[in-house]
């Protein structure tokens, strides 16, 4: 079976990504396709694909899954990724249109293009945090109460026999946000496994690693669940943002500087949103045979 | 700039492939153009890139560049992988044909092929191992005479204060083959540059980990100058073998089975010269937009 796909970059949280606008793809091989095409030796290699089609409520709707095969909830980078797509093959007619996601609804904007049109910086409001520990979902860790949450914020955590301290926020999935003294010799493959893990976050966790630069820069480097490291995550820069502005480490409008590049989080504690700016890039494109 | 590719993949090894039959490459270009390329986030992702030409005084010819942009020599897995390219395409009419290679000719022969009748297995004769120290090159390593040649068969080499015995083997590009006790739990990441850069390798090498299993079989890891640990490497492999059948520990044919797949090594004592059988795969087709 050929399959046509584009391949794309967010900071270097790559992803294939399938147009089912010109073709539909049946939910139920989705899974397994995912895992083929994502594989970096026998496929095409990439973080997880993403399927953009057509939506109901908005202007088009992303569904993710990651290498693993595992659906992927929400995607920071794929956002802009996807709002790319559809903003330069005119699938939208605005620079600012909707993306439906995981049945949440998000607000996309084109703040920047290249000089032949195409999108380049793209700002998504991707809405308020959630702090509530059971709705991250985190458990056993204390909270305490937060603007009518109870949140789970510098609280400590086992791991493989180290305590850390973690500041649990959801983007619409779970992050831990741990601040260390420096990222670069981090052994994140041999701890980040076990915060994925760990008995206390019932749908695993994503877990970021921050190392504070100054009051509006930091820097980070992420394990993603169902991934390992990557280059960067979208939704991981904003968890990321808001652990600091929670710990007083920054101010409201934060660089998070990952592997892959550099993102712009901005928290509106007004509005209570979160604005996520960065780049997206289109890699290559073409045409696979799979065997399911 | 736009160009065209199709990436193959033999036993796991997998290399982007540019036709210059349609688009010929600016050589100067080549080195920059394979590391973005080679790239696994903002590129395809790859081994490293094989360019295929016409050749005057072969069927085709194969130029082959490293992921991180130097010229490589010979490639095994290469050889198949463009046999199968020109065979499916007809750029060469009949099932034997033949390849030039760094300046080398080899003969290649579609063997097995799929329901569509594209080229499924290939053999190719790699010609002659080279085991003389000067010319594989191998510097400082006690040599003995074999068959007109001083060669560096079961002599010690210290790598990181530890002792390891080598055989010492050129199929067009040089190999160090180490027999270890079993290859799974092998640090490779932590003594593979080691092996590369070691002083006694004016050209730096390509290192075999061997565990032999029995008389015609065995497991084999692989570290590649200027890319790391492989999934495959066909002289690998033929280095492996050879070296196997001069330490006694195999017969003339040796099944070698690596990370991605498993290669059919034949040394053909009477015309002294070694066939190498395995398996390519087209994985996927594309166009790729790159400014350089």
């Amino acid at each position: 079976m050929n399959f046509h796909f584009t391949k794309m970059e967010g900071a270097g949280n790559d992803y294939i990504y399938v147009d089912e606008f010109k073709e539909p793809i049946p939910e139920n091989i989705k899974s397994a396709l995912t895992q083929k095409l994502s594989n970096r030796h026998y496929g095409i290699g990439s973080d997880g694909v993403i399927f953009i089609k057509p939506s109901k409520a908005a202007d088009v709707e992303m569904e993710m899954y990651n290498a693993d095969g595992t659906p992927g909830g929400m995607c920071g980078n794929g956002l802009r990724c996807v709002g790319k797509y559809v903003y330069d093959r005119s699938l939208v007619k605005e620079k600012t249109f909707t993306l439906e996601s995981s049945g949440e609804m998000k607000k996309v904007e084109v703040i920047q293009t290249n000089p032949d049109g195409s999108a380049k910086m793209l700002k998504v409001d991707m809405g308020a945090p959630i702090l509530d520990a059971d709705r991250i979902p985190v458990t056993h860790a204390k909270t305490r109460p937060f603007e009518g949450e109870q949140a789970v914020i510098d609280e400590p955590i086992e791991v493989q026999g180290k305590t850390y301290r973690m500041t649990c926020v959801s983007m619409g999935n779970p992050h831990a946000v741990v601040f260390v003294e420096e990222t670069d010799s981090l052994p994140l493959a041999a701890i980040g496994l076990h915060f994925e893990h760990h008995a206390w976050f019932p749908k695993r966790t994503n877990t970021e690693f921050v190392q504070v630069l100054n009051e509006e820069h930091v820097k980070m480097r992420v394990w993603e669940r169902g991934i390992g490291e990557t280059m960067a995550c979208g939704t991981g820069c904003c968890a990321t943002a808001v652990a600091c502005i929670l710990n007083h480490k920054t101010g409201n409008k934060v660089q998070v500087d990952v592997l892959g590049g550099r993102i712009l989080v901005e928290w509106d504690r007004e509005k209570n949103t979160v604005y996520m700016t960065g780049p997206a890039e289109e890699v290559f494109s073409g045409i696979i045979n799979i065997k399911l």
